[in-house]
Order: C-alpha cells, then sequence, then structure tokens
C-alpha cells in the first residue's frame, strides 16, 4: 500500500515535469506587477519643461563622480552652483576649491547628516538636483527632489528595483518634473556618429544590437564608500549594471519611439573571482556570493529586434561595452577594434571615393573608417566634441551629456533621455535577477510607459529652432 | 503514521518544483523525452575500437566538401580510398581524376541512382565511410554504415533532429562503432594551441566560452544541390549550423568528461534579409521565412559555466566564430582580432621576458603573443602543423582533423570527438527551436551519454605510447 503510494506519486511527478505548464494552458512567461497610472496623470514621453534661462543646480554626493560633475559644469554657461552635498566635509570642500579656483562665488554646503541632501533639495533657488551618491540612495532622492518641484539627474543605475523604477517614473509624472538618467556612454564619440549613421540609414534596418560592461574591478573595489558596491555584488544576482551596454543599444533601436522590449532571460556563471578576491583582501571566503563572475541577457523587442547585454566586473579581461550593431546593410563593432562593414552599395550611397572591390566581407580600411566618420559624424560631435575632449570625463562624453541636459533645459526642449529610458535601462537588475533564479525563464519588460512607446516614431536628439 | 507521510512528500514535491511556474506550480524548463538505453548496451565514453592497419574507406556526397576529403586523404599514409559515391556520375568523375593523378588505383564507383549509397557501405571492404552529403542526408547514411559494421565520419551537422541525435547514439552504443562528427573548426591553430594553454591551467578556470557562425553566405546559396540549405534555413527556426562554434567551446569546458550542460535559451530576430534574397532572385517574397537573420543560445553547465553561441548567415557582417573564452586568470579571443589578456603573474608563469608592467586590462602586444603561442603550441600542431598548411583545406585544419581520425583508429585509440560530442553540438539545432518558439523558454539539455558524462576526467586528445 506505501509502496503503491510512492509510485503513484512519483509517476504524477514525472507526468508533471514532462507536461510543464502547457497543462494550465499559462505563459511561460513571468509578469511582474505593473501599477495602474493614477488618474488625471499623463505620461512624459516627448515631454518639455518650460525653458529655464540660467539652470540652478545643486550637487548631491562628491565622493567618485560629483567632483568631475561640478568641474564640468563650471564649463557649461547658464548654470549656476548653488548647492554642494556630501557627507565627507573634506569632499564639499575640495569641490568649494574647485569654485573658488574658477572665480566662482561659493556654494551653499550640506554636510555631516544623514539627512543633509534633503535640506538641499528644499532649497527654493533651485532648478536641478544632480545626484551622484552611491546606487542604494539613489532612487529615493531622485523622488525626494521631484517632490520638491526639482528636474532630476541621477547618476546610473538611477534605481535597482521595481518599486523604485515605478515610483520614480509616478514622481515624474505627477510633478510633470524631469528624471534624467547620467548615462554617459550614449554620449561617446563612436556610438554618436554610429548613431546618426544608423539614423541616415546607412546600416539598412537595425535587427540586433549587443552592450556590456566588462571592466576588471579589482583595483577599484577598495575606492568605494564602505564597500557598497562590492557589497551590492554580493548580495544579488543578475546584471546589475546594465545602463552602459542598454543605452545606446536602446537608442538605436528606438525604444519607446516606435518598438519596445518585451522579453528578457538572464544567465550567469558561478561566482569564483569576486570571493577569489574577498578571501584574499580578509583572510574569509565567502560562500554567499551572489553575483556571478559573467552575467548575459538576451532581449526581444515588439518589432522583432534583439539585444544581448554582459555584465563582468571581476574577471582579468580588457575593458569593453562591446556596442555592435547588424543591420541588413552593415554592421559596426567598437570593441575590441572599432570597425564598419558596409554592403557596396552603402558605400557607393555615402559617396566615398575608393569603393570598388568593396564587400561586407571585411571591415572598411582605416581611411575609409576615417572618411566615413568625418561624413557621418554627429552634428553635436560637430559642435562640441573639441571643447568636450578639452574638458574631459571620460575622453568627453560626460561633458557632453551634462552639455546636452543644460542645452535642452535652457531651450525648453525634451531631454535626450527620459524617464522611461532610465526604466528600460535600470530594470534589467531586477528582471536578470528573476530570470536567473528561475532557471532562466523568460521574463516579460514591462511597458513603463504604460501606452504611449508607440506615439514617437524614433529617436531623435532636440535641437532648438 | 499517514499524515507524517504525506506531510514529508509534500516537502519533497515543494522542493521538487522550486523555481516553478506561479501559475500552477509546474517547472518552467521545458524537458524532452530521454529513450532508455536498451538492456545489454553500453556507453561509448573513451571507446577504443580494435586498431585498423589500413583504413580502407568509402566516401558519399562529393559535391562541395567530398572532394576535397579525398585530396587529404590521398596523403594520409595508411588510408586506401576504396570508394567513392555520389548522386551525379561527374562528381565521382573528378574524384576518380584525383586518385590517378596521385598514381593511384582506381576506386568502386556508385552514382545515378538514389540508393547507390546503400550500396557502398554494404561492402565488406571498408572500415570507414565518410560522408559529406547535405545535411538531411547525414543521419540516416551513418545508421545505414554502422549497422553494416562500418566506422562512420559524418559531415556537420550530422544530425538535426533529437530522433536523429538518439538513433546515431543508439546505433553506435549497440554496434561498437564509431560515429564522428566531421567538425574541423576544433583543429584550427588558434583554437587548438589556445585549448592546450587552457589544458595548462594558463587561463584559470575557464568559466564562459563563446561562439558563433557568422559567415553572409548570400555569395554561397546558389551553389547547394537543390537549394537545400536555403530550403532549410526557410522550414526551420533556431540555430541550425552551431557545430563550428560548440565544438571548440565544449572542448575548452571538458563537456561530458566531468561536467555536461544542462540548460539551454534561445532568442532570434525576426526574418529579413533571407526574404529579401529570395526576393531578388525570384521576384516573389516568401512570407513563411522561418529562420530569424540572427540567432542566439545560452546554455548552462552543471558544474556552473556558460556558453554563449550565436548564428548568422544572412546579414552582411565580416566572417566570425567568435572563439573567446573567460577564465578566472586570463582571456582569449579570436575573432574580430586574436588578443589574449593574461594576470601578470599567469605571463611570469609561462617564463616570458618583458613581462613587468603588463596587466589583464590590455592584450598582450603581439611579439608576446607569438611568444605565448610558440610556447603553448599544440602538439598535433607541432608535428603537423606545416604538412597541413601546405594539404591545405580552410588553411590546414581540415587535414588535421582526417589525419587525425585515421591515427586514432590506427593505433586503436578512443576518437577525438565521440558520438557525445556529435549528439551536444547537434542538438542546438532542435532544442533552439523548442526554445525560441515557447517565448524563450528553458530547455533541458539531455545526458546524452544516459549517466556517464562525469566518468573521464578532462577532456584531451589520445596519443599512442
Amino acid at each position: 500500500m506505501i509502496m503503491k503510494k510512492i509510485f503513484s506519486i512519483t509517476v504524477l511527478a514525472t507526468l508533471l515535469f514532462a507536461g510543464c505548464c502547457n497543462d494550465c494552458g499559462k505563459s511561460r512567461v513571468i509578469k511582474t506587477a505593473v501599477p495602474e497610472r493614477p488618474a488625471g496623470q499623463a505620461d512624459m514621453v516627448a515631454y518639455a519643461a518650460p525653458a529655464i534661462d540660467t539652470v540652478r543646480v545643486g550637487f548631491i554626493g562628491l565622493g567618485m563622480r560629483g567632483p568631475g560633475a561640478v568641474e564640468r559644469f563650471i564649463h557649461i554657461p547658464g548654470t549656476k552652483i548653488v548647492a554642494l552635498c556630501d557627507l565627507l566635509p573634506e569632499n564639499v570642500a575640495k569641490c568649494q576649491k574647485m569654485l573658488e579656483k574658477a572665480g566662482l562665488p561659493a556654494a551653499a554646503e550640506y554636510t555631516d547628516a544623514e539627512d543633509a541632501w534633503k535640506e538641499l533639495c528644499e532649497r527654493d533657488d533651485i532648478d536641478l538636483v544632480y545626484i551622484a551618491t552611491d546606487w542604494k540612495h539613489h532612487a529615493r532622492m531622485g523622488v525626494y527632489a521631484m517632490e520638491q518641484g526639482k528636474h532630476t539627474a541621477i547618476e546610473v543605475p538611477s534605481a535597482m528595483t521595481l518599486d523604485e523604477i515605478w515610483t520614480l517614473i509616478d514622481t515624474s509624472e505627477r510633478t510633470r518634473k524631469h528624471c534624467m538618467q547620467l548615462e554617459n556612454c550614449v554620449y561617446d564619440f563612436f556610438e554618436m556618429n554610429t548613431l546618426n549613421m544608423a539614423q541616415q540609414g546607412l546600416f539598412g534596418e537595425v535587427l540586433h544590437v549587443e552592450g556590456s560592461y566588462i571592466h576588471n574591478l579589482k583595483d577599484f573595489w577598495p575606492y568605494y564608500w564602505n564597500n557598497w558596491r562590492l557589497d551590492y555584488n554580493h548580495e544579488n544576482r543578475g546584471d546589475v549594471y546594465a545602463t552602459h551596454g542598454m543605452g545606446p543599444a536602446c537608442q538605436l533601436l528606438d525604444m519607446h519611439r516606435g518598438d519596445r522590449m518585451t522579453t528578457l532571460v538572464a544567465m550567469d556563471t558561478k561566482a569564483v573571482c569576486a570571493p577569489d578576491y574577498i578571501e584574499q583582501t580578509t583572510g574569509v571566503r565567502p560562500n554567499d556570493f551572489k553575483n556571478g563572475d559573467h552575467t548575459m541577457t538576451m532581449i526581444r523587442t515588439a518589432n522583432g529586434k534583439t539585444i544581448h547585454i554582459q555584465h563582468d566586473v571581476v574577471t582579468p579581461r580588457p575593458y569593453s561595452r562591446m556596442y555592435q550593431l547588424t543591420g541588413t546593410k552593415g554592421f559596426a563593432n567598437k570593441y575590441p577594434v572599432q570597425g564598419y562593414a558596409l554592403e557596396p552599395e552603402q558605400i557607393a550611397l555615402s559617396e566615398m571615393p575608393d569603393h570598388e572591390n568593396l564587400s561586407s566581407h571585411g571591415f572598411l580600411s582605416p581611411e575609409q573608417q576615417a572618411e566615413l566618420t568625418e561624413k557621418y559624424m554627429h552634428p553635436i560631435i560637430r559642435e562640441v566634441g573639441d571643447f568636450a575632449r578639452k574638458v574631459g570625463g571620460h575622453g568627453g562624453m560626460d561633458f557632453i551629456m551634462d552639455y546636452r541636459m543644460i542645452y535642452c533645459l535652457r531651450n525648453g526642449l525634451p531631454l535626450d533621455m527620459d524617464v522611461y529610458d532610465m526604466a528600460e535601462w535600470c530594470c534589467l537588475a531586477p528582471l536578470t535577477a528573476l530570470s536567473i533564479e528561475n532557471d532562466s525563464a523568460p521574463v516579460e519588460v514591462p511597458d513603463f510607459t504604460r501606452g504611449a512607446w508607440n506615439r514617437v516614431k524614433g529617436f531623435r536628439h532636440a535641437f532648438a529652432e
């Protein structure tokens, strides 16, 4: 009798496993909750705030990324640095010195208290709060700043959880304040010029895009305040830092400007290098380090395009953000070597000389690539590229990012990156974890615009008349 | 007592269902049937057949890949070309001329009839049947050849469906005949030398491997007999040609020699370029072309490693098999540029000069890479590399492949690639289609060895004493 019972349960289990979800007729795709948009609240797609003549800014977080931002703002006309905030007084002092050196008035200081940043947000003489703290404080600070009537710019990733993402979206929609994620990699020179080529049709229809954050942070771990970054990786599986790859990929594919992501799947390796590092530096090997050494994500869009994203901050690899696009007429690749391959007729189209005997089976020569880059240089790069290189910040892309935000705010234009870009690029952290923790099951990517993803056709940078 | 029993079974069931569908509590992983091994039949892991002094071979399929194989066998000592088979008499005649030119006796001819190949298999003076027909005939010919008591070597992919794979496995196990897939890319120079470095521990523990078949076949489509290859892509989604990426990846990860693939997920773009091509060449655009322009697969192993594989034979991209490995101590990459990056202590280990100031943040210099390659040259490359380059066949790798097979057969050694390698590398065609057609759901990769995957520790080429 007992034997029979065990046998029948074994058979049942076998059937259940073989049948999978076909039995209940439900999708195998994991869905997360999409909160209903509160009544009377409108989306922020293509939203433009009233123009601001002089953008008055307060900075929160002056440790790693903050000082560079202050330095860049010194060089951007039409801005005023009103307030500086950091937990450590010496970080504030360092930035005050930068202002002094530039002949600018001292900024108000907020420091030495956990909640000092709130007072900064509450000032009535600030238009923009610029947040460059650790990841865990990003979203709550952004929400609070918008609630105080400020536009907000938040370092990457601006949000780590779906709850943070939806709260930022709802707050931006409700307050009509911009929430821009400070994703600098969409402003790098190769990316900008290649985006321009793509928008001019040089690659035909872009079908597949790849991006990554592959950067061995071994030498950097000791410099993060309270070890927050390594700790975050310790506690979380999934691609926790996807925006540098996602940003350029999503701009190329016009995300929520005529297309949208529908499904993602993710997979990781076990964790080896990070536990090794902790053992080497502390003498104790953790047995609960969650983030895999190498994490991969595949994403499909409503229009049948795909994105591939990778994350690896622990293995000994040369730096790579990949940046690769596959189109029906051409191909571009940034790492490990910059290269373009085009169907011969596309090269003729570009009116380049010496296009005989070319084929897409090989990359263009360095000379041809230089010619192509000159011809298709993005207008923003043509305008401020040289100056950006001088000011610096990752070779200039940081400057272009800040410059563009201020340009759009001063001209009352939609920003290059809206709150839904933030959501789409940040959602990989929670959604890839969900996929990985469920045997790489497909996970639905929510429509963060809640219905507005197909209203604007094609991503374009806004320019004043 | 009964309550206790039910409780413990419930606990068991809950544990079994961890990571299951939220809606019905069933596994999200799609499982395919694994046929039970027939009684009295043993696995073929590390199987060695009795040594054969002179390997007598019959070739089936002399269209695209066959003539090159005949040419190579002319240069391999200890072989005898006994029979030639092709549907078209002119293809057979062309190969006879090659024998004549080499001063070898004419081979028996089988031609001009759909079933001529069966008569070749039935001869009693052949040890090995070498099959280079279209994909659809591969498996049935291999099965028939083994049933006639012949070892069999089958071009890639040797099998397109799970049924074909399991039939080849069962036939090989039952007849004790080798079933080797003719995967040439595991014998390319960079791959062989890098595999040797990996086996010597230069990269630490290899965690992640990538491979691909990215080859724009636009110029090749007209040359496939009866358009079979484009037709196959027309009718099938999924990575239908994965073995060139999978072979080197699986050798690096010791598949079924201490590790095994457990789960895969796949995703594709829509089909654009192939329908474009058909429209351009026939005037009619198909609306039912199934194979996406770009297909991606992620695979996880029992030991927590990952593999990433891509397939794209239609977009204008430079050729790439990717071949990339990420280890805990180093990194290697073949396409688009060959590069090695190593932790400095690994370079010291290799006793190379000039290893000061090196870091894994960049690739080694060309000079250092050349030194590394010389030091870690695979013994097989050292032995026959120069001769292989002279005989040719994709730069020499085809020759090494045939040479190794004959060497192992003549010395009574396990072949470099067994029937389970064939299964593991070919299973992507059916399993990726299953994943893609189910919203990229995870699919279980069967243990094709049916229990023997962990008996041999580490993949190694066999050598005679």
